[in-house]
């Protein structure tokens, strides 16, 4: 593998060495970049190691293929390609509650909630990254938790209907901290909402 | 009622003709500063007048009320207060319904849907806006739907749940386009949603 340290701009972390060392920060500094600019099916990993300035096969040594370097990009605080799997293979009547535990667990840590607040912001201000908030619920989300419900009708509506709720809990109990929802326990939103995901992904 | 015109700095508008004209603007500009100061509790129309170099009466004319110079200061397409109450108002078995296609009319009309977007991606970004839109749902919000909803438990935290769902809903269909939730109609949406909202409601 021929490693070339890339001349133009890569970002450069505080920790990086001269001449080297942070390669793996540099591909992903391209790779954000690259789907940001061409979205999810425009980018590729030859273009990334292009504009990385190394080769693609180390692109893959580091990452593996595309949906794993674009996971990585997004910096998240959990591996959803892992995580989704387990969410959805437990016990299929307790489906419901075991997404918005996992959910509130992730939004109530201000260090896991970040990476998801960074990625919300700047979807409601670019289209850029809308795009790439998109690719990652198609691509990252949907085929993952779609693979492991029976399928019901409207199954893929359901869904992002789920997500949006979810989604629109953690905006208003973390990030806006409206009453009551923002002092309420885990047990009380849960024992409300857990029974609509159970609907909506049980498909009733 | 003596008018002055305000010397610091009021924010003025391309229509704005020298020595006065646009008093209202003026008002409103100096309360959304004193709002995203001081919060909703904090403001007073007394420090708007001063803020906006005019006579406390003559917010009192334009206005009425704080609560009237914050909805307006808001901005937004439609009057709140006068809104809420209709909706709520209506047959007790169709308020899921009512509420959903109201909210959907609302985020799917780029104008309607602009001063919302506005604001909520300033209160995830600023703390004073969040506490803006967090009166905006103390004040305005939950005491008019409460007002019109059975004495059910958890009512409040039922209200904002409900909001939270709607609100997820508009970020995912309007703003960042996820599919097939982009492009379902309002009635597929209605026809999962709705239920959800009545439940939440109706307190079952």
């Amino acid at each position: 593998v021929t490693r070339r340290v890339s001349t133009t701009e890569p970002r450069r972390g505080p920790g990086r060495r001269p001449g080297g060392g942070d390669t793996r920060g540099e591909i992903l500094a391209a790779a954000r970049q690259q789907f940001a600019t061409l979205g999810y099916d425009g980018a590729t990993i030859r273009g990334i190691a292009r504009a990385a300035g190394v080769d693609p096969a180390l692109v893959h040594h580091y990452f593996g293929g595309k949906e794993q370097v674009f996971v990585a990009a997004l910096e998240l605080p959990f591996d959803p390609t892992v995580v989704l799997p387990r969410l959805v293979s437990g016990d299929p009547a307790a489906l419901g509650e075991r997404f918005t535990r996992f959910f509130l667990s992730i939004w109530s840590n201000p260090g896991t909630r970040a990476p998801f607040l960074a990625l919300l912001r700047s979807a409601t201000t670019s289209e850029a990254a809308a795009a790439m908030l998109r690719s990652f619920v198609a691509r990252v989300l949907l085929a993952r938790i779609a693979a492991g419900l029976d399928d019901v009708p409207d199954r893929e509506l359901r869904i992002t209907l789920s997500a949006s709720h979810l989604l629109g809990v953690a905006l208003l109990r973390y990030v806006i901290k409206v009453e009551p929802l923002a002092s309420a326990t885990d047990d009380e939103v849960v024992a409300i909402v857990a029974p609509t995901i159970q609907r909506y992904l049980g498909g009733s």
